[in-house]
């Protein structure tokens, strides 16, 4: 038959990957609409469509190289659209905000993880201490989502959040490679993690200036050129360019796509800013051209943390597992509410903020991962913490709806009174 | 240091992919733009890309199996484009002319280079037959972009080369498959061709009314959903599908784009046409969306071809190399302008569409490619062809532009007359 011959090219592989692909956007996109209609951030449908999809539950799709890929490319994608919609000088305003909700809210379940592996459980220094790694962690990209999803990334709230989740994944990226370190060699250096320390920060305050004067190139480009596609391909070319640099200085790729994004928003602004002015037409043709890309991309991540999580390894009849599993569940909410507690916020504004850093996605997950693959978690600890990942990741989102009707009427409540 | 530790993901791998992609885009957007101001169709710029990035020149990428599988989805969205613009009564009244011009440009360059292979060279029957298959078929990627950089894919002469380019497309499939059937086992059965033949005409009748009425079902949903991006996820899942359907039936997967792309546009008809109106805003919303994620796209089809054409694979002191592949590709031409002669035009007309149809690009390479994995070509043969290929791919694009200049001087001249 035709079909089994080499045709073109080696046939079977590329029809699978069109039908992956296919499976994978329909089902997002069905799983989305589900959860929209049943009240919940549609990104908790998309997670679930991954769930569904993969070795978890109808074993279709298998997490492969490919995937992982363009996965990598969506979550990159969706955090320049986040920068490209962030008010940098709100976002400052809300800054020590965000450090000490990050902050508190990485020491506390990293802390307390341990603490409670070593003690409560009675495990090893190297294992208590990757178990308060995987819970540590905020998952940026989700995180993010739920709060457009709820339409209120720009709340006051929500810059705290954002600033938070950013610092939070920086922190995350650290503290993985000096466990690692320590895994490795018994030790770590501090004058490694200074000089990462300050490459990250470097990048932070340039990358934006950089993409700007890169941008205000493209818009001038743009005017003289007759070939259409001219922004598509720049724009996703700027940003491809400053996740490698990011990833290049030590810190997370998707950061880059944040900065990139931040530096071509409308309200981005340099200390010397008067002549690097972006007319505001080119700023609208760029959201409205990177729009359609972005919604395509962006579900390939979200359905990707689900395939990467394999629920059928987990033994359910274990009782150790379901106590092990709750403990730190508890724990994981708790720690992300001690850095939103330090605050001076209403305390229903704390428990939203405790809420949207809870969920760990994908960074826990390779915590989990690494732990697993270097022999320093057993089966049972990593089933446990991939049922406390997925915890995190599905209920707290699920809560944030009600804990804004509760906020509202609180302060309804306190503003009458 | 960090950099090389195993953050997050397989680190390197996808920092790689980061900077395999941006210089595939940034490159072909420039050395587009640069063909684009020599005139040239801006396509001819991309495939150079290729060729300058590739093993053929600088060597920083290889062709690898993401890459092919991304290129073989910017090809199928390319055509999906171009059916969303194609008339359906022009291209079916252009249609007995297509018929021609396929059949004849399709038979002659295949008997012809076979029987100069087989006399002239005194080569075996089976080599004879790969290298006129390897002369056979258009690529038709190439040519509707090189008849869209022109402008000219609405004209008569662009109606009658696109119908002509699929049937080619087509027919190239098919003979492929006998070919490897014939390499394999000796002989040929026609009874599994007639097969093909009927569920490929099957495909193209039953497609576009299957992918009108999906379209419709879309444009309801998109009046009821709250969620952004349906647009772009269901589109792209909808040509995603007719691609993979048209693999199922042994047709080629970008005619399943092309299959789509013509149900969804707003030329369309039905014979029972009148209920299934498709709202004009609808269509403009559709074309404004998926414009940016097709210009995205695309480019990484052509840099793809330049990429897999190593032209450091030949050894340019053979004398009989240079012999070979000029007769072959004087050959080429002639074969295709064969069909062109075959029908009633002006001359220039008829020198228009041979050079339209006369790339061979990817089509060509995977016959050649075929012919060398399965032994048939030794290097010597395999080097000659994939000059002969370059050569049809890169020269008459470049010579259209004059055509088009005679011709219409011509014609001009004709009219005074």
């Amino acid at each position: 038959m035709l079909g089994a011959s080499p045709l073109r090219r080696p046939a079977m592989e590329s029809q699978d990957f069109l039908l992956t692909l296919l499976l994978i956007l329909l089902c997002a996109r069905l799983f989305a609409e589900l959860a929209m209609r049943l009240k919940a951030p549609s990104v908790i449908g998309e997670l679930l469509a991954g769930v569904a999809l993969g070795p978890s539950l109808m074993g279709w799709i298998e997490p492969n190289e490919v995937l992982r890929l363009l996965a990598e490319i969506g979550i990159i994608l969706l955090l320049f659209e986040v920068g490209l919609e962030t008010d940098i000088r709100q976002l400052a305003r809300s800054g020590r905000k965000s450090v000490v909700v990050a902050v508190g809210g990485f020491l506390a379940p990293f802390l307390l993880g341990a603490a409670l592996a070593y003690w409560g459980f009675g495990l090893s220094l190297l294992v208590s201490l990757f178990i308060g790694g995987t819970l540590t962690a905020t998952s940026i990209g989700i995180t993010v989502r739920v709060l457009t999803d709820l339409r209120r990334q720009n709340c006051e709230e929500g810059q705290v959040v954002l600033g938070a989740a950013v610092l939070d994944d920086v922190l995350g990226v650290i503290l993985l490679a000096l466990l690692y370190e320590f895994s490795t060699q018994g030790g770590i250096s501090l004058a490694n993690t200074g000089k990462v320390l300050v490459f990250i920060v470097a990048f932070f305050v340039l990358a934006p200036i950089a993409a700007k004067l890169l941008s205000l190139l493209i818009q001038r480009f743009d005017r003289s050129s007759d070939l259409p596609g001219l922004i598509p391909t720049s724009i996703v070319s700027l940003v491809l360019f400053f996740a490698w640099l990011a990833h290049a200085v030590g810190a997370p790729e998707l950061l880059g796509g944040f900065a990139a994004g931040l530096a071509l928003s409308r309200r981005f602004f340099l200390p010397f800013g008067i002549a690097l002015r972006q007319d505001d037409h080119f700023s609208d043709r760029i959201e409205r051209q990177m729009e359609p890309i972005i919604h395509l991309w962006t579900p390939l991540f979200f359905v990707m943390v689900g395939l990467s999580l394999n629920l059928r390894e987990i033994d359910w009849a274990s009782p150790f597992i379901w106590g092990f599993s709750a403990l730190f569940f508890v724990l994981a909410l708790f720690g992300k509410l001690v850095g939103a507690l330090m605050i001076r916020e209403h305390w229903t504004q704390r428990l939203i903020i405790a809420l949207a850093m809870a969920p760990r996605g994908e960074v826990g997950l390779i915590f989990a991962e690494l732990g697993r693959t270097s022999g320093i978690f057993d089966n049972e600890i990593y089933a446990g913490m991939i049922i406390v990942i997925a915890l995190t990741t599905v209920l707290p989102p699920l809560w944030m709806k009600r804990a804004y009707r509760l906020r509202d009427a609180c302060m309804g409540a306190d503003q009458s009174a």
